[in-house]
């Protein structure tokens, strides 16, 4: 076969002729619908061992996943009535989606806890260390301590930094290094760590997983990705990395975390593991909860979900990721790792209403963060490609603990960037409230003025300000540049926190300079109307916040879930239309330099069979310009109903490597009546040739209900009627692609055959749609493969 | 054609059997795709004038809109390049959604708050009037007076009840009968109006209008349901029906009338007016704008059109409804109809905690929403099918004038059936803060106390508690049974409201019980652990809102936007879990009894082909069970490729009123190659016999590329292959059912034809599918029809 040595040029052949049954027919056999026609020679009554699982790297069928969950349904139904232990089954079986969704929300809510409360502990260890417990972290040192002044909060005897506890130093240039030092040992020991826990343990650990989670979502089967190892191992590492002070964030690498939880109790229920369509429901809510745990948001991971990782996502899913969600949250709530009984560090409550005025600075925001977006996926992406493509690769370790060393040089000098990536994201966020020590809010109080609480007038900066902003420019530089070589890396590394705190520094420079020409310019015309003198007008906290949002919008293209999230972390209704505004522009901007997101080009990078539901295929190409055998090559591979002999098919089976071949009457006529798999036809002839008298090599073979017509001395025929799939998805050859791929994507197929008058013509597999997307958006159609 | 008249006596046969082009060949007549096969017989060069516009309830076919519209945009892609003024109108496209939104969410805002404001108004016309402008509502008019101690804020000198103003008096026996008679009076009159308004200008404008929408969304066109008259008749009709005192709401009308808004600005862009695809992705967007407004909830009005009223809801309209859902309520929110910043009168904010323990009661308040849910339904339906198969559905005024008389009769007395339902929802969901002066919050209050604003401890109830608990009683009794009557009478009526009132008074019930019980009883077990002496454990207005959202799940059967929209009332995450609790818990007991919420269960009353996503279906029947035609009835009308005169074509076409005929090659093969539409066969006949010489009756009609060789003297052939679907959308006779309703559903068709081998078996239509499901439930199949 011509055509097919050049599919397996192009790629690993056995990972994408996924030729396999179209649906209805795995179905039938299971449930016996057919039993009527059974008869001698038709031995195949117990189904097959491995029918229904798939081989790694194989697409899953999802109308045929769909259609072997109803029968599984169907049977269980109408066992119940029978007896009332069969009743109970069927009840629990019914009450297991609730019971893994209610699992699922609590390991994941456990274990973000569990990763919120080490990452503190060893962010801290960096610095110094409790004397009265060594595993307490700076804060819980200092709540047992007794000083109670609140200027004292931070510094307690208990805590000892570095310099302290080794030479008994707490000032001075000695000790400066010192702690320097030890601040780069610990982080280059944490890479180190993480690196090598990876690499030796779960591979498939390293990076966010948000693209290969959307690519296994989509049907795609990618085994050990979502195993046990994996989850232990990503969980570790990720506690070791964001210690290390790596510009990366936990919140994409805890979605991985929770969906192999959600795999793991999947596995425990026969309902979920043995049906891969069932199983991505979990998977979606699972993810819905990660979001969750990340954002503490209930409702904006549900909306990421849906939006951003998702492929089929009934309504049924909707409700339950609803409840996963929801689990999630309450156990982080009740571990409580911030102490504030709050599930993120940088929840804010703003008390300033914002200003018609002010949207413009915000539209800025978001121009900046869609410029960002697409300076960091160009960038990152070509950094990626050149570490898959050259000798950089072999060198993961090395890579990592360099970068993890230049980081640590760079940024303890750096108050904000010393400090782990959340904190200084809360701290950007915050309102400048009076009791507020921090540096960001050293303005110069009237003196005249009794200090209320909330609502503090607009106050010109002092020097601490001053300070800040030149700290936070350094910081902002650093920040872009590190962050694009840090991504891709071989270790845990999400993009979330690193994106919010390029867009945070912006926004929040922006706004201390709005803040700052309101207060010195009441009387020009764009102040005039909103800002009176005495006025708290300008929030700087919100504009860090809404560039935040710009800047994960311009990276990711999340637009709803982004909004909800955001609006999930403010609490009020109030601040969505920045948000949105922001968040809008964000995504205009960058889509006006490349459709694509930070997850679908690392899709692309990777070459996974990804058919994204949000790509619009417009041009005007027929399924016949995509099939195959394409001109001139030789015919399509068949089997004939009662024509061809045991010998021919084996030949046939041996000689190419499809997943499943149509069946014809003859081959003059080529009228399709079916489609074989390749898995069931090789278990088929060897069950007979073992355990069916008379079939030798030259037996006919025939697919139809009566066996044919045969000379007096020919060999027992063997029927094969049964793993025939009698409903083959099929279109016409002068079906536009467009709707074709409109099929592929909403039923879920694998394959679809082409036919003219009733006249098998070609077939078109997933992969030749993905491929011919490719060509026609100037892609290189053979970067559409795994590798 | 027997069968024909089998589905004639079923129904009117131009409404159902829709047989339609399948996707594809419009789009490339239209494009010229096909151009190149153009010759001097090939006159049909100019697109037909009314190609791509559907009649009176037909079903829109949803993957040959979606081409159409790939092809427009294809069209105005291409020409953007040719000219500085075609790229202008390229990105005017471009922005019109944009714009479509913006202008529903600022109409629908703002006749929200217009509605809101008239209510107000007329509901206290029917007290009394204000001396300074009769147009100001009660509150409003004391806003103006100079009474402002705290007490007598209600009462005002401008202010005055009817009986003051007529016979000057305001107490006794009279002045309260003459009042009495006012309200009847007024209310008698709001609802006479309102009902000849619907019957003389706009009949669609009844009900909620949500059961329609939901059809006319999943594809099914009744022109005028969204019309203009029908916006406005339904706006002014919904403020005389709620001011009228009759117990339904205006929330789910407003879903109608954002809808209507919604249709009235598509049609003011070609791409949306000229695309019934399209255009319901904007009423999708339209629907979640009317929800946001009603209830204050933007995410929640999103989640509701995801979950419940759409069919097609791709995330282009995610965040497109997400927009205009804010806009319409930033623009309520600036008309503050409240005068309070709220959108809604019933938001809420608790102080207090819920603990586990209380679990139990919210988990029965959700065991009598599902039974409410169950039993309204089940009392509703039944009555409104009395109403339309006798002689009650004859006097629609009668019956609105007989209801409305009724309730303001037994409405009047009780304090709580008196007041607007919002206002007395409002009032159950209230926390009893220090500064209550409602009978509701009349405790006992500790002498010895001083009385903090919040955090009031747990008291002994006053006797006003004790008269407000029969009078609630009493108030639930009759809103139970008014409420049955009243929805689905000929005026816009939702239930939105009515619901939730019935469960806020049986939830606040529960909770001042509960309350009471925990401060009579601390030492018992079940309280011990979480309610002391002088804590505040039971929030009773907490109860009241819980119970609410257990009955408007109960005969709704939303999930998760129920519980965002309340989420949304409340502002925090914190009674989530009541929430979900309560409103799991009744739609598990109502689906216990039946799985059709109360929309659902409408549109099979009144048979509107609605074919749901959330119904799985799954028997084991196949194709061949379903298609036409049957066993034993005549063959499929067909016509053939190249052997048909013109006159055989017109007598087919007289003698059948399908809407489209599959093409074969001839009688004896029966091979397909095609569809023909009804509509456009005519067109083509009609205008070749006009324009086109040598076409007479007993011309030759062929499909194929080049004619039909003929005898020397045969008249001229007419060339029809313009009008040829060539990609007819087919299965097997062996494809499951439940596979045949998943591509319906998912791909939106019209029809779909049934093929074994490549020979032509059969049709099935969209109503052949819903005929069987409807079957298969053991329903009347025939009860599948719009009557």
């Amino acid at each position: 076969m011509d055509y097919s040595s050049v599919m397996s040029v192009a790629c690993p052949a056995h990972i994408f002729n996924d030729w396999f049954s179209c649906p209805g027919v795995i179905s039938m056999v299971n449930a016996g619908a057919m039993s009527g026609s059974g008869n001698l020679m038709d031995f195949l009554d117990e189904p097959f061992p491995d029918v229904g699982t798939y081989e790694d790297f194989h697409t899953i069928d999802w109308l045929r996943e769909k259609s072997r969950d109803t029968d599984r349904h169907r049977k269980i139904t109408s066992k119940s009535k029978e007896s009332i232990w069969e009743f109970i089954k069927s009840l629990l079986d019914a009450w297991s989606g609730w019971v893994v969704m209610l699992l699922i929300g609590l390991l994941a809510g456990t274990l973000a806890g569990v990763i919120d409360l080490a990452v503190d502990w060893m962010t801290d260890l960096k610095e110094g260390v409790c004397l009265s417990a060594f595993w307490y972290s700076h804060e819980q040192c200092c709540w047992t301590s007794n000083e109670t002044t609140f200027e004292d909060r931070d510094k307690c005897p208990l805590w000892q930094k570095w310099s302290e506890l080794l030479v008994n130093q707490s000032e001075g240039a000695s000790a400066y290094i010192l702690n320097y030092l030890m601040y780069i040992l610990w982080a280059l020991l944490f890479a180190f760590l993480a690196v090598s826990l990876v690499r030796v343990f779960a591979p498939y650990a390293c990076g966010s997983g948000i693209p290969e989670i959307k690519t296994i979502l989509s049907g795609f089967i990618i085994r050990g990705y979502l195993g046990k190892w994996t989850l232990l191992i990503k969980t570790v590492t990720l506690v070791l990395v964001v210690s290390s002070g790596l510009s990366l964030g936990k919140e994409g690498p805890l979605v991985h975390v929770a969906c192999c939880c959600g795999n793991f109790f999947s596995s425990l229920f026969s309902k979920y593991s043995k049906n891969e369509g069932k199983r991505r429901e979990v998977l979606s809510a699972a993810a819905a909860a990660g979001v969750s745990v990340a954002f503490g948001a209930p409702i904006g991971g549900v909306l990421f979900s849906l939006e951003e990782v998702s492929y089929y996502f009934p309504l049924k899913t909707l409700w339950r990721s609803f409840f996963a969600a929801l689990v999630a949250a309450f156990t982080l709530r009740s571990i409580n790792p911030f102490g504030n009984s709050r599930l993120v560090l940088f929840y804010v409550e703003y008390h300033t209403p914002w200003y018609m005025a002010e949207l413009f600075p915000f539209i800025l925001l978001g121009v900046f963060g869609g410029l960002w977006g697409t300076l960091f996926i160009r960038c990152n992406i070509a950094w990626c490609r050149r570490r898959k493509t050259t000798r950089l690769g072999k060198y993961p370790v090395l890579e990592v603990i360099v970068v993890t060393a230049i980081t640590a040089i760079i940024a303890y000098p750096n108050p904000y960037t010393r400090q782990s990536t959340s904190e200084l994201i809360s701290e950007l966020f915050n309102d400048c409230g009076a009791l507020e020590s921090s540096q960001l809010c050293d303005y110069i109080n009237d003196p005249n003025m009794t200090r209320p609480v909330d609502d503090i007038p607009d106050r010109p900066a002092g020097v601490g300000v001053y300070t800040a902003m030149w700290q936070l420019a350094l910081a902002l530089i650093f920040k872009i540049v590190v962050t694009i070589f840090t991504f891709g890396m071989k270790i845990p590394s999400g993009l979330f926190i690193p994106s919010m705190a390029v867009g945070a520094i912006a926004g929040r420079m922006v706004g201390i300079g709005v803040e700052q020409l309101a207060y010195h310019h009441h009387d020009w015309i764009i102040f005039r109307n909103w800002c009176r003198p005495g006025a708290d007008c300008v929030t700087p906290g919100l504009y860090a916040m809404v560039g935040a949002a710009a800047c994960l919008g311009g990276v990711t293209r999340m637009t709803v879930s982004l909004v909800v999230i955001m609006f999930e972390l403010t609490g009020g209704l109030e601040y969505i239309v920045p948000l949105m505004a922001a968040a809008v522009t964000s995504k205009w901007v960058a889509d006006a330099f490349g459709k694509e997101g930070i997850y679908e080009a690392h899709i692309h990078l990777n070459g996974y069979p990804f058919l994204d539901v949000k790509d619009e295929f417009t041009h005007r190409t027929l399924a016949t310009d995509v099939m195959r055998p394409r001109r001139g090559e030789p015919p399509l591979s068949v089997l004939t109903q009662d024509s061809m002999t045991v010998e021919d098919v084996e030949t046939l089976i041996k000689e190419t490597d499809y997943n499943g071949f149509p069946v014809v009457v003859s081959r003059d006529s080529e009228r399709l009546i079916g489609f074989a798999q390749r898995r069931e036809l090789i278990l088929a002839i060897k069950n007979a040739r073992q355990r069916q008298e008379g079939i030798v090599s030259n037996s006919i073979m025939y697919f139809t209900e009566e066996p044919p017509e045969l000379p007096a001395n020919s060999p027992h025929p063997l029927k094969l009627r049964r793993i025939l799939n009698l409903s083959p998805f099929t279109v016409t050859d002068h079906t536009p692609m467009e709707t074709v791929v409109d099929i592929f994507r909403k039923l879920g197929l694998r394959q679809c055959l082409v036919t003219r008058s009733g006249r098998l013509l070609g077939i078109i597999t997933k992969k030749d749609v993905l491929r011919h997307m490719a060509q026609m958006a100037n892609q290189d159609p053979e970067s559409i493969m795994f590798n």
